[in-house]
């Protein structure tokens, strides 16, 4: 099947809540504001309840609904599955789907454990020698003013790397009395804080700086223990936790540490949900030799830049609005000054797979990207557990 | 015509350039977000281009193509007209438009004239006691910071306004090579910055403080007389400059004008394309006897609010993320800190005016507020042609 | 009298209010962090009031105390009289020491009228031929940030300049209730917010950028007519307002005007006390064909600089923290990155001066440069009563 | 001997340089802007080099100069010995004069060692029994920024806190060419950015939160191993490192560590000297259940606040400057919004010092809090030396 003369790809994607919103929105903007050498298709959405999700299909323009993933992953119409669900079911579905011959994307964190992301990087790299692809969502990659960074950094542009400080911030449980739900459950989510937007952080520097965490010392505490579980709770698995009314917290509010980077650079991470008045802030500070790079993921269409080679009364923290055509995915928006948002980036991730799938090339982050992360933060649980002592990171 | 048993709006868009991919993505996304009482269907995009209108077409959806927006406003599948073209055009389109008993949403300005827009306005007016609708596009209403500041003004938090400042900055034809195009020539655009952007914050202004400009004193400027015209270059209306290396810009480059407002503030307005470094800086200020609100467009998820009743040590401006579910639009998009982008605005445009028509109210901002904005672009060009004398403003 | 082998100048102070204490500081602090030819002395403070007078001496280290500012001048050991009044005492005290031989620095406003000022101006003129000289204190021109702004601009960083817009807001006067003082008082202050804080901005403005207001179009407002008279109020003239409870406001509280400048740039200028939560917000931003720059009071040691001749796509403004040593003025106080307060403009005042004495050049900005300031101010009292016509500024 | 009727305190200080400038500034200026019980009187300078020791002198008003600190501490006319030498002279010079009766403050850190701190703070208390005080001279908790967001926390409006992170980043060393100084030289610093800056954070978070830090785990690196040595380069014992062309970094660059407080925080800290762009970034971000506070010391007459109860539609971080009467320290000098700078807070600190005295009651950071920052930063070292491993501070 082709559009406009350009062949198509069959999207099944599995899970249909805030990721599963992106996603849709993602695939069906990538063609609009693109020009793409594979055109994506709705073919069929994913999801246990089959009334919600024919919703959410009937809102994005999915032409079916499957109430069985392993269903959607035979669909002959279905040429790449998108995983959106809870991660204990990333491996399973990803597997699975690799199996078939269909490419993956799959959100992060890529799994619960190393074990699993070992399997799935296993899986993807059979896979890759038949022309099967595999992606994991670390979207923030996508974001044009990090992408800029990445550019910036790749270019020789802060020299020798030295520092990494990232902190991604966030208070949406800092209220005890915010309900329990299977992101604070450790059989659905793995971990909390650590896992939910650490990941993040971690793929991320390693990402900027094009370098791997070596080691870590950490930490990992809980504040809150117990929260109140919603009436309509269910979890995804099924077994809903009913009858009780408050649930126990299983996983990590915070999770802060320290690492090494493999070219030298000394770091500093911290992932939490209860620092109050924090909405998203996902901050990233690298300082070079020759020069440095801030951001915010609250102000998101601006990079600091520091140019450490100027002399030093004219230098200073530059406010780059990343708005520009010639600033990384741009061209494809809006003039110069008019922002885009949080969704784009997946707009961004939709547009570099399918442009990876149409040239036969490894989309980036691979699965092998993701086991890596998880890596990290099976490293960093150990050396919390282990009363923060360094930690190597496998490699 | 119903989508899941709700009745639908065919929508018929003229023009198909920078507002039109923002106006498609404004129909096509508001289904999927919002819940409508009234849902759009893209039945006919126009344009005279037949096979560029196509290719858009295709990017976002549209049923079909029409090259005569006369034949468009006739289908018997369109219940709306919008008019994304230059401001020479609106007039013609929305009154035959209104007059053939199609609702329409019309871009900003309403016109190049006072004497368009009444003409405009009267049409409104009349087809309107049919129970036929027309808006214009001030989106930036719509920005859910300003939605908010305009929330807090009319609660009474600010006490009574005693200053206003509004700059609209841009520099992308700073520099004075920059290629002429139907923006700097007066027959199609009416003016240059005023018009265009200055337009913006003159309605915006009136909005947030729910009080009118009654008089102004202004100039106007043109930095760069000549521009290079550009090879393919051709009018909209058809008749190219060709031939010409060179062509005269006949409107104004930058619009600074003082203002009162009805109820007793001073005001201090500027509008410019060639504020070096500013790239989409429309900035607001505004201060009353008991508070203060500022924004910036270039920052646009963050509204500044100052509490002057607060004790002196206590006060200062505090910076409000606008993404959180009570705020204005914003329950039908992402988590707290996740931000919306320019595109957003012109959405939640399309929700407010479907459910007005759906409810059967008249949709802000009316064709009569359009006119008053007009009004008050004619007294500065007025009060600039005449020595920047005191120019009332007619209501 | 020399101190370590250097000459030394008698400082005569006349006034040892808010301004008083500013300046005693910066005699003070100028020969300690400062390499000076002419090292100040702290001879006589000058003040109605003997008692409060001696007490502020006692504090800053005046050796002696004057209650008649003539008996102050006629001192032997007074080289240069600073003078610290209110405007209205301004002209008599300067034009009598200037005529007694004696240096003069004298606070802004130059005076209350042009009148005033013409003849200020006229005898710094005559006894400079003398080697007399005179200052007028327009002290933010020595914030190492402005400083260095007009380094840029006068080395043709920003191009051509096309837009100036400064504001100077505060708010100490929001409260309708705050009490009646000398600076509401037309026959004092000769004028309200225009001549207290405007006048910082047209001077500031013409020294960065190196050219001259031409003409202006202006409004004036006083929101608050009347106000409380505080039970100890007593005018500087010694004319206390007694047994009134409510004095009347006889000055504008707010000032707005656009203006050209000579250069072809078009500006927008405001001056208020009323602009709630703004405290003491002097903001200039100037945009020119090669760059801008923009700074604000609040954040006095940092400027921001926009290089508009750098590729689009690494452009922005940058933040430079102006405390480096190669930074005017600070090579003298403290390493990078600590910064320097309000005070300090008062002791490069003072550096300067006492520079310029020393090489017997004139110092800046001259009575001359005062005058200019005060022509401008009355062109816009001029222009404000008379419809905001456009009203040239005799140069 | 008495001023205008007080008592006055002859100070004796020891080093002239950075800190000894800034000690003078404050001894200065500490009377002429606030009313002071006990009036400060410089009676002498102490330092080896006798010329250099009488410039310093004769610039701040020294009433004369000692070579040698024993004999300084001897005078009659010093009754309080203000230490501004390196931190290997602290312990020998304070016991010295807390043994000879003198009241002590003591530049940060206390000492070079827990051993050195322990024998001052012994030394202090034995002191205090007859009424002879000592102070650690942390002058960061008097910024009145941070002594505001002290005030709020200790009023509870934080709640309980949950989340410290502080971070001291400077430049000054990036470049490998920086020249060798005594501050990387163990013997004679201690350490490197630990002691110097790191030892400002432990302190400040420590005041601000009231909690003590209970154990870390921690890393040191040093990323530039030798640097040139200035040729006039002595040690300030009189060792000079002649004839070598390049000595070698024996401290520390930067120091990580994570942390809790007592409180049940948990805690991450930076402190370096490479972090190109920042000159003096000292951040602190304090979350708690009900709010927040941050804070830059590159910004440092603004607090950031964030008020947790308010509804989450109207929260955000409040900018607060704190230039207003009613904070902390701020009636003494200027008009609100008149910015105070770097060398403000020695002067608070010298006018807390002398009220403590003036109404015998032990000043504060004491060197018991001294010692608790030392043994904080001898944790540090202990876990960067142990693997990262917990280690707990000795309370």
């Amino acid at each position: 099947m082709t559009v406009d003369g350009k062949p198509t790809l069959g999207i099944g994607m599995v899970g249909y809540a805030f990721m599963g919103a992106a996603h849709s929105q993602a695939w069906r903007n990538a063609p609009s504001f693109f020009d793409l050498p594979l055109v994506p298709r709705l073919a069929a959405l994913g999801g246990r309840n089959a009334e919600a999700a024919a919703e959410v299909a009937g809102k994005f323009g999915w032409e079916s609904v499957e109430t069985d993933w392993r269903r959607l992953i035979a669909r002959d119409d279905v040429g790449l599955v998108d995983i959106c669900t809870p991660g204990d079911t990333h491996a399973a579905i990803a597997i699975a789907a690799l199996e078939a011959g269909k490419h993956v994307l799959c959100e992060k964190p890529l799994a619960n454990s190393v074990a699993e992301a070992e399997a799935m990087a296993e899986a993807a790299e059979k896979a890759a020698r038949t022309g099967v692809r595999a992606m994991v969502g670390f979207t923030y990659r996508r974001v044009p003013a990090l992408s800029l960074a990445r550019r910036l950094i790749a270019e020789g542009t802060l020299g020798q790397i030295r520092h990494v400080r990232a902190q991604y911030l966030q208070d949406w449980i800092s209220d005890a009395d915010t309900p329990f739900s299977w992101r604070m459950d450790k059989t659905k989510a793995g971990s909390g804080a650590l896992g939910d937007i650490g990941a993040h952080i971690v793929d991320l520097t390693q990402f900027l700086t094009g370098e791997r965490i070596t080691g870590v010392s950490a930490m990992l505490e809980t504040f809150v223990h117990e929260r109140p579980v919603p009436e309509a709770f269910s979890g995804l698995s099924g077994t809903a936790t009913t009858g009780a009314e408050r649930a126990t917290v299983t996983v990590d509010d915070a999770a802060l540490f320290l690492a090494r980077f493999s070219g030298g650079a000394v770091a500093s991470f911290e992932a939490t949900r209860m620092a109050s008045g924090r909405k998203n802030a996902l901050r990233v500070e690298i300082n070079g030799t020759d020069g440095a790079i801030a951001f915010d993921l609250e102000n998101m269409n601006v990079l600091h830049h520091y140019d450490h080679t100027e002399a030093a009364e004219h230098a200073g923290y530059k406010r780059i609005l990343v708005t520009e055509a010639g600033h990384p995915y741009f061209a494809a928006w809006w003039p110069p000054g008019h922002l885009i948002g949080y969704e784009h980036s997946f707009t961004h991730q939709a547009v570099d797979l399918l442009n990876a799938l149409a040239t036969g090339t490894d989309p980036e982050p691979t699965f092998a990207d993701g086991l890596r992360v998880q890596r990290v933060l099976a490293a960093v649980e150990e050396s919390a557990a282990g009363d923060s002592v360094w930690t190597p990171v496998p490699q």
